[in-house]
């Protein structure tokens, strides 16, 4: 697991790098931008633990979650115009934490002996709350209510993650698959503009 | 306590209803209105019990609850124009979630040693504030601090509970009148448009 | 600790003061405008304990504070002129809870063993985020993240704080030159309309 916790901190840094551009694009100053980069890379995590009472919540207990965003801030704060131009490798990494929040959350989920269904939407929780979060912090309806199939990918990257425990029973095989699968839906369906119909 | 469990199921199915309308007439795509039809349907009992510290909350131990929901966004999605046209009915069960809702959250607060008032609040808190969070995550200002005197009567509802239990000593002859109150209180206030003061 | 409590006290009786003031301001009814003082006067401290796990939270279990918050609630509307004509000395209290708050949140949080980041951070919460859940609830981008350095002051008494301790080993010591020094500077701040850079 020690690969993950890289890759989570890796994910935590980059979401705070996507929440200080939003706030500042959005007018805030320096002070709120940052309370927006925080809340974006964080939130999810923190309303998954409250919700499943696992408080303290994760990132109070190891410091180095709050380094991850502080350096994602000053680095976007310094090098702001080169920051901007890195939108594909962002992109990148805004995928691949959506892939791996999404199982990290499953797998926290069933720690705590919550049934598939809740474990899924835990999942969805911990990879897209932050950007609810960040979108109701700066007075937006949430993007992923509106245009984004982002949280879609997590639902089905969390169905398939159960069904191949249940066929082949093997636990880590089926967390790398899942979030290859989802890595590759979400290219897939950014690159088509997959959209869900308005009713 | 068998026919207040399935009374509570109905709630949840019918605030989910609400929710989804509420989600599609402003412009969310489908699972945008799914999360505020979930919003809707479960966060006042969610908030009441992180600020009880009941976790994980209800309706995380209990599928039926994820059922019912579900149900009620399906049902709504296919039948759109025809649930339209049972607002009557809607309303009806609007009404009974708010004096069930009321009256169910005073007795958890009680079973976790609260005061009557801070009793009286969580009641109100789990009959309202998921039409609060429907509102915050749709970008508004909730409609019941500025129009509805819905909370008020929840309020007054849970006044009654504890006036009768102090009276009568009988708390399920309680529960009962103070729901019946409610809902006689707020037909009245909605046919003769009663409205709050604004300052 | 007396004292504080004392002083607590009236931190939550002027901050409802000042949320039901907003409240009506945005032309919310008046129970509208009675959350918008609840969630203000409590806001930040609820955060804070949910965030630490220390359920149920603080006010819930003394009534003081509903008192206390119920108090400025009924004196702003029954003296709603003068309330106004009183924004001095209601700006001089704020500054006070401010100053109090934060202090207050950093020592909450060493009793759950969180590090020095970790409790200036939640100190800073508790000072904060009550107007932030009004402005949420009252549907603007808040106002802390646009225009006030408030939240500065918060955390650069915080690093104060810890730096007393760690050179002068007296907690109770540095928590009042951490106060006064909160305070001092708001005051300075406002009178130069200092404000962070907007990038």
């Amino acid at each position: 697991m020690q690969l993950i916790y890289w890759i989570d901190l890796f994910g935590v840094f980059v979401f705070a790098i996507s929440g200080i551009n939003v706030g500042l694009q959005r007018k805030l100053d320096v002070f709120g931008a940052s309370v927006i980069a925080f809340a974006t890379a964080i939130g999810g995590g923190t309303i998954r633990d409250l919700l499943l009472g696992s408080t303290p919540v994760g990132w109070m207990k190891d410091a180095n979650y709050i380094y991850a965003i502080v350096l994602g801030v000053v680095l976007s704060l310094f090098f702001r115009p080169k920051v901007q131009k890195l939108s594909n490798t962002i992109f990148l990494f805004d995928t691949i934490g959506l892939a791996l929040y999404s199982i990290i959350g499953i797998k926290k989920a069933l720690m705590y002996d919550m049934s598939p269904v809740v474990a899924i939407m835990l999942g969805t929780v911990s990879a897209v709350f932050g950007g609810v979060l960040r979108d109701v912090l700066t007075n937006q309806i949430p993007l992923i209510f509106r245009k984004e199939i982002y949280a879609i990918l997590s639902i089905l990257g969390g169905g398939l993650y159960f069904l191949i425990v249940y066929i082949y029973g093997n636990e880590t095989l089926s967390m790398y698959i899942s979030m290859v699968f989802i890595i590759v839906l979400r290219l897939v369906v950014v690159k088509k503009k997959w959209e869900l119909p308005k009713l």
